[in-house]
């Protein structure tokens, strides 16, 4: 059920049943030669919708920009400060809370988020009670990433191994493959790829990473391997998004 | 060309030819017992995209949550605070002004996003100059209301008449029809609906607007209208877009 | 009654019968070779205080710098920031509206400042609700513009036509000539005029706009005219303010 | 030279003789129950523009809401935050400093304000730095209080001993009944009046100060003593005033 | 090398020789009914200075106060806002970086403050290009948790298994009687203590552990634990900090 | 009794007979050839111990990094900016305040905190009525200035005379080696030392202070004195925090 095509009488009827909601999050970054901008975006999208399917859950707009301050010096990248993204996370949830939701489980596609999304929980959960939102105290909010399902991690490997990298990875890339066949990249990989240098300002990571790949080979990507890695993250993300909605 | 589904190095190229940049804004609120609340982002959306090919013009990823405050009281609705979405404003025209974007042409489906819109405009040209961002005085920002096209504006009148009220209008429902067939909704319409009241805060609103109209009849709405609306919209912003490139 | 020449216990009876006030607002900008910095100040306070004796109207003290970074290029423009001037406005009307106060007139002197009030406005009443100030829910928030009040405008058209422009006016001019004729100025005129270039940066719109007026021939002023827009908008503002007053 | 009533190419002409400018800054407060709710923005402006003529320096528009906190239990009373009136004061001196001022002199009228401006010079000599403004490292700002000058409270004391008291005193009281004698106010004042207790929030403010005095006696102002006060401040102040732009 | 204790001549001479330095980070929270509110701190500043003494690095002020907001339902936690603490690492960075500073070593004690600190370096990255910083693509910012350092963790699974538990551990109890053996505390300790829940709002966490431990066996500390786990984490961490210095 | 060496039983033991707490703030900052960067902190931080030892209070952990942000043109020099500095005053008063706390004595090591600090706690004051924690009104905050403190004002006289200076004076010299003999430092002082320039940006104050010190020569200053200083500030100081405590 996508928030996006429900009317508000649908979405009252709804949360007499459930509280949670699920909130895609991306991010609007260069992937690679070959991979698209809105990898992170796409793959969250695609996840969470087939997850909402799955479970009966609201899903919430995806989140298409979040924080990837150091893909800036390619063109066509776009971040939020991670100081802009904690107020956005803020705002989202003082809203919906208000609402009457409670649990907030956001399906994320890009490792860059993670920290700030986990900063924005802290802040999140001290703003409800500023604000004394009624059930401030049983918001609870949740991050998963997709990649990092154990089935999902262990499938890259298998196909990949070390080619699985990064950044423009094979697995992410597949599944953008699936999700948009229409939209296959070809481009030239230089050999070796980059790999092993930490990630700091956007400059630094260019200069490094010359062609955005982080270790990775994302021609082995093919549109059959995204739909393994989507049904397996599917079914992963459905059982902890209704454990998520389980615990007391 | 969507830039989601684009490769940085087709931006790089993009950017040869071309330093303007469409962007889609939307909201994700209440719009009446039949209307989807993702109405707004949906109609920017799509006529973003239609206006994208007709021009060739790059379409950044839609802002789905807008400034909506005053429909927060209705559940399901979303809004960003006008402080916040000025930071996000700012956080994405520095990035591409940094990458050598000049033109930001803003489609808007959303008449509440205009006065924060306007307002973040301004404080980006200046944080432009405070950054020392090159070609920051080159940076122009343009916003496009769809539903104020004037041969969009005029059919609406001819269908509609008073009954196409200021929220939840026949119009952008018919859009949304005409977008997603399969999300076509039906409930009742109390009569007669409210309307004539300014806006102030939610609590208000909803108050004097109980179902979340004002003013509108939106059972008038048909997929086909939508097309209509659709086809009418992506012309008129085309043009609107090519002679905001051309100005000097 | 103006409120900087009222005592607190003036006030406090003045709340017993009316929970409205006006505050007028302004700018410090150039306003072309002859126009004085204050113009949309002067203007904004003078007819505020009409309207007060008009309506027995609190009046507070005129927010004097306004929203005009696009005139900073010229010597002597002073501005805030978007994202400053809604916090001032927040500062206001949170203070206000803790004392009793329910209805905030703004009366504006600035095209400039209309964008970022609203934004305020919506800023403000989820504050208002964030802070549990007590009668959040009854606070509204107006702006009226003098020099849109359909008799000056028309009066206006009338006497100067297309001379009129829009940037350092005629009929601005002319107010304050009538406000302070010690301060009239003179300064050639260049010919023709700069018009029809959008607003966006501040060096751009020097650029474009050299001697800081647009398409305006303020020549054309006389104390006498400004006398005439005083009377008219003063009439045509205390009605609009004993509307917003009555209205529910 | 009043900014409001100047051109900008007078200040473009000032700017080739003097760099410095004078900023009144008051507050709109409680003054008790006969003293004017803008007694230190009325204060501060008047002087300034005495300074002004002595001088021939530019006066900048009054700053009328200051940092008042501590008196919005009284109605009327306005304040800014200090994190906002920060702000303020960074826009206002960024503006000007880019312009080519370089010295700042605020003329204020009140105590409350001095934490915050001296805290806001510091942020804005760092933010100049930060945005590469031209001549950042000349901008020089200083406050002085018009009643610590020294003649001034040398006849304060002389004409009210210990019921010149410190706040609502009868030598500021003085001063606005010489600015605007037909706002001269009459009201019991109650025996004895409270004082010796320390500043912290609003409430505790009013509990300790029920009628918004702080140990002074404002029945002894007259329109003479105003004048005097009047001139003793313009005189001292046109001294430091002159004195502050010859330092190096 | 102690910042504190240096002068800045002597930190100018230290900056000809090396531009990195170390910045412990603790926290001020509740440990359990034994353990110090200091803890985090406390380790993170004994370990740091152990690693300066190891490596010849200067070590700056510890952060005493971080990211804790989820255990300031007990008395005497202390917590900054994830968007202030952001806030004091730009400040810190930014000073530093402008003197010559360009690797910054985080030694932290504190598992919370993690996804805040890595959050403000991205912000940090960013803004030292926003301001023109020189040598800021040179920054690079690194946090390391001591209690993480691989034979640390070993040494702590090998004394105390389980029972070393997430929060008020043995292993950092240990390390702060090593440190403060007058400051040993006793009290009684409850079984079976909570553990496995996750952390969300403060008023959740001391719900479901109500004497502040998670899953931890304090009892088990001794100072000569403490010493071990002392020299174990100054070893790794002297490695790491020297393998960052020379990282290009 | 230290807070950071005790444990949260304590702090709600101590609660039931003391709501005071004593917060020491520095700075980390030049002081001169021979002055400790860490001067201001580590003698606010000794004497607060002391105060606490003499009073049976509680000390919070020291801010070590305050408003400094004059002095960072010499290496090692750190500073928040005062907007940062009100954010964390905020912060930890909020925390502590909604945990029982209602006195907050600071004890102050450093003269440019002054400003901010009591901005910062207008700003408190306001917030916790915001935030409506319980007590709001209660809550008290203030600043004294150990070097202001009127008997080791004197001693300082009467030892130095003008040699005392204002910064870098060898009162506070000494009284850093009296806590840390081991760190004695001694270096050339050039003869004139530079004095009477006001504070402004950094630049200007390097340029008029070249080595640091401001007319002080704290070549004179012993351990002894130090011994002294110590003395005189810890028994002034415990009565002042006795009688702040005893205030209503």
């Amino acid at each position: 059920m996508l928030l996006q095509l429900s009317t508000w009488l649908e979405v009252e009827a709804y949360l007499e049943r459930s509280q949670g909601i699920i909130v895609p999050i991306g991010s609007t970054e260069q992937h690679g030669p070959t991979g698209l901008i809105g990898t992170d975006a796409i793959c969250a999208e695609a996840i969470a919708r087939g997850v909402g399917e799955a479970t009966q859950a609201l899903i919430a707009p995806t989140i298409n920009v979040g924080m990837a301050l150091h893909h800036t010096a390619f063109p066509g990248s776009m971040s939020l400060r991670p100081s802009t993204l904690i107020l956005v996370i803020r705002d989202y949830i003082t809203c919906l809370a208000r609402e009457g939701f409670t649990r907030f489980f956001f399906i994320n596609g890009h490792g860059g988020n993670v920290a700030t999304l986990k900063a924005a929980f802290s802040e999140v959960y001290a703003t409800l009670v500023d604000l004394h939102v009624p059930q401030a105290e049983q918001v609870q909010c949740q991050v998963s990433n997709w990649y990092l399902c154990s089935p999902v991690y262990k499938l890259a490997k298998e196909l990949y191994g070390d080619q699985e990298g990064s950044h423009a990875t094979p697995s992410e890339v597949a599944l953008t493959q699936y999700v948009y066949p229409e939209a296959i990249k070809h481009a030239p990989l230089s050999e070796p790829v980059a790999k092993g240098h930490r990630i700091y300002g956007a400059a630094d990571f260019r200069r490094h990473y010359p062609d955005g790949r982080m270790g990775s080979n994302p021609a082995l990507a093919t549109p059959d391997h995204g739909k393994q890695f989507y049904e397996l993250a599917v079914k992963d993300l459905s059982n902890a998004y209704l454990e998520f909605l389980a615990a007391v």
